[in-house]
């Protein structure tokens, strides 16, 4: 359990810290037109649903990592907005 | 522990079917300029944790979303080469 608890963290900080790059990339080139706003949209209403389930499994690295990727999702959906 | 069962299928759904508007995108302007290299591959090795934790876990429904989003994000990454 101490292990699959680090090796949690990490995937987490993978898959969420994945969202990064794509955050710095819209904003250097101020453009985001290939990327998908339905891809972000349905992203972030299954991440609302997975900090759900961590929670009723109490399992705080899923709430954690999927708290932490809804809000990423929202930036890149706000720098969207702006950039179309 | 059902209900934490059909939420996480509703989760699971979303997020992992969020990546298929993202590759039909591509498909469909073949141009994949915007889409972050980067973001695909730590989310591909991010998806691998995230298959054995939930193996370590025995959560099954946490294997099932990760090898399929593992498949769909390896798909984006071949377009990426291909589309550049």
């Amino acid at each position: 359990m101490e292990f699959a608890f680090l090796l949690g963290i990490m995937a987490g900080a993978m898959t969420t810290g994945s969202i990064v790059p794509q955050v710095f990339k819209i904003v250097e080139s101020k453009s985001a037109r290939d990327v998908s706003t339905l891809f972000f949209v349905i992203m972030a209403g299954g991440m609302l649903l997975w900090l759900v389930y961590g929670t009723l499994r109490s399992d705080m690295v899923i709430v954690l990592w999927n708290g932490l990727s809804l809000g990423l999702t929202l930036v890149i959906l706000a720098l969207k907005k702006v950039y179309a």
